[in-house]
């Protein structure tokens, strides 16, 4: 019998211990409606992690981080010197976010570890639990900086600039956040400075889709994740009195918006509803009702599956734009560009033969949002396992998963783990 | 020879003191470009009010506060029970405001008022120059609140519960502001709390549009305000995920806007340029760029001389609204409602034969920005007196009169005054 099966080590995963956990993060942070508001870098965010590291250590995990704060659990194999399996994910939310995303991946990693070593279960290879910093872009855009600057896929100082709504710089907050964990073992930051590859990488989160719910399943095998491409438009005009200018005379940034963002629609029209683009996110300046606006910033979430669709429509957005203002200035920077990504079949077949042994429904699926995971696919083997969401609700407070379908999740990612690490 | 065409009181407006007085003030919240931000109720409202009233003290003139923080300079006649002259402006600016949208006409009123006791001239009727409180809306809305109070338009209580952008409320911020001007004589809320009515009440101001410039005139005759009406829509919708909920599911509030706008828009259109429509401050939640909108709120701001259209347009503006949303709930709130305000030909009458006595070239014409002087309509005989703004250009630190146009506003000013004050 595989360890990926021993009955041990299912038994062993404790959905009551998974549970209670997370309630207990979710108080870090809580927000009415069962929501949770914990950005990146802040003080609650490093509550949240010495809880975590407080249940890691009191089981014999040697915690660690390195220069862009990513915090790291081991469990030691019996094989030190074999590249280690990693597992994890995140513990910021959105500003208005729910219990379960990102923060079940890092807790379920620390379940899974947990019941191989009460299990008894060896693994030559050991198994590191990792939290990456600010896959979000919540407080700072974009998301996925720890695991981009871990994976090489960017330079660790590529957003020391970046400011949040405050005014304060990521490399600041960085550097505060630092400070409050220097009482921590220090490591490299991964193979960019000379730390091992892994041997494989197996991230376990919520669907944020409705898709394993409506479908009656339990287990998603996540196959790969959709492209993404964000941008920053800046509309520039010029400031007038509401009340004097005429129209004809203004160059008025909300109406240059208005334009630009009717003929983006019309760009990213989709009768198949696959492809995604959201403007979410607004500043006008001066943003007082009877001063015509100078300036707009707004955002552009655009991601599809097809590579050619996010090409051609990506590389569309800018002169969409500079046709439809009439008025502005238009700058638009490219602030985040992940091509789709296709996970190895060696961790998902990991992942679906556990959830067969266990008697799990399950189904390959890609990932329509995105993920620390797909910045591990150059460096190793990579692969997700999705639990359902209720109604595929997300960032929001509402997002829930139940104790059973976590404690599923747990028990697939506890056996395939167990399988990775031999 | 009338006090109006007294050589003496003309010679007596300093052109230098004025300007000089102007650039002292436009140093408190100075901000790059020659502008000036400097809000209300705030510890820079009051250095301004400090200098200001040094200058009136140095001269002679009695200095008071009311309840809702409007500052009075008073000129003392010679029958201290007749009904004074009023005259003054606002001291507020705009987020990017200039240095003489408001302030100039409290400026100019003590300028005038030292001329006349320079000059030797002798009022009858007290002259008192006011400095309203936040005239200008932009750090609570709506603006007037002092002149609105003042007259009785609203009771001074109305906006207690208004915020800042920080969540100050309104009422704080002026027990804060009055706390700090207790030292100063108190004074009854105007009319409204047994107070005299004025005589009349004549403000200064620049022209925040480009017609005097562009016929050469020295002078705007004021005929009227045209009328104000300002809503705040709120759109509730549902966050959902970017990168996973279909966009045929989603309840987008920024994409709601972007409808409601563009309905707007056509039920707004004006060919001949007379109507002012105008979106200038949004606000997005959570307004991070991979979370849909959940809310967004805009505000409108719309103006037409002409009462009817600023009915039947302004009515129509909630039913436009909820005739373009799709998915979220629409809430539309009417926060300010001025109608169009005819000034009495007596004030008018006083500062045409001013510039006509003085050789300067006057216009009647009405204004298109709003005024604390609407306010005093219903009280007392109104009148305002324009000098040519540069391009039209205000609410801007562009915003520019010369030392030369702004001291011959001041001699119209001076010469009215007197006329006024018999």
């Amino acid at each position: 019998m595989s360890s990926a099966t021993a009955p041990n080590l299912i038994a062993a995963v404790s959905q009551e211990r998974q549970w209670d956990r997370l309630m207990q993060l979710a108080r870090l942070g809580a927000i009415p409606g069962d929501g949770v508001n914990r950005p990146c870098l802040t003080p609650l965010d490093r509550e949240a992690r010495r809880l975590l590291i407080g249940w890691a250590e009191a089981i014999g995990l040697s915690v660690s981080v390195d220069p862009i704060g990513n915090l790291f659990l081991r469990h030691e194999g019996t094989d030190p010197a074999a590249a280690p399996v990693m597992t994890g994910s995140h513990m910021d939310t959105q500003p208005a976010g729910g219990r379960f995303d990102g923060i079940w991946g890092v807790v379920a990693g620390l379940e899974a570890v947990q019941a191989i070593r009460e299990s008894g279960v060896r693994t030559t290879r050991s198994i590191e639990i990792v939290a990456w910093t600010n896959e979000e872009g919540g407080r700072f855009a974009p998301g996925c900086m720890g695991s981009m600057a871990w994976s090489g896929h960017s330079p660790a100082d590529t957003w020391d600039a970046v400011t949040d709504n405050d005014g304060v710089t990521f490399r600041d907050a960085l550097a505060e956040h630092r400070a409050a964990e220097s009482d921590l073992a220090q490591r490299p930051l991964g193979p960019v400075e000379g730390g091992p590859k892994p041997y494989a990488y197996l991230e376990a989160h919520i669907e944020q889709g409705p898709r394993l719910e409506a479908e009656g399943l339990d287990i998603g095998v996540v196959s790969g994740i959709q492209g993404s491409r964000w941008f920053l438009v800046e509309l520039r005009g010029e400031s007038a009195h509401a009340g004097t200018a005429p129209l004809g005379m203004r160059r008025d940034a909300v109406q240059d918006m208005i334009r630009a963002v009717t003929a983006l629609n019309a760009l990213m029209a989709d009768p198949e509803d696959i492809l995604r683009f959201t403007v979410a996110r607004i500043e006008v300046e001066p943003n007082t009702s009877n001063s015509v606006a100078e300036v707009v910033r707004f955002t552009i979430d655009f991601r599809h599956p097809d590579k050619e669709v996010l090409i051609l429509n990506g590389d569309a957005i800018e002169n969409t734009i500079r046709s439809a203002v009439k008025n502005c200035d238009v700058t638009v920077t490219e602030r985040f560009h992940a091509v789709p990504v296709d996970f190895d079949t060696v961790v998902q077949d990991a992942v679906e033969d556990a959830a067969r042994a266990q008697g799990l429904r399950s189904v390959r699926m890609p990932s329509g949002a995105f993920h620390d995971a797909q910045f591990m696919v150059p460096v190793c083997p990579t692969g997700m396992v999705f639990v359902p969401s209720h109604k595929g609700i997300s960032h929001n407070p509402a997002e829930y998963s139940s104790p059973e379908q976590l404690a599923a999740g747990a028990r697939v990612l506890a056996a395939a783990l167990a399988t990775l690490a031999g």
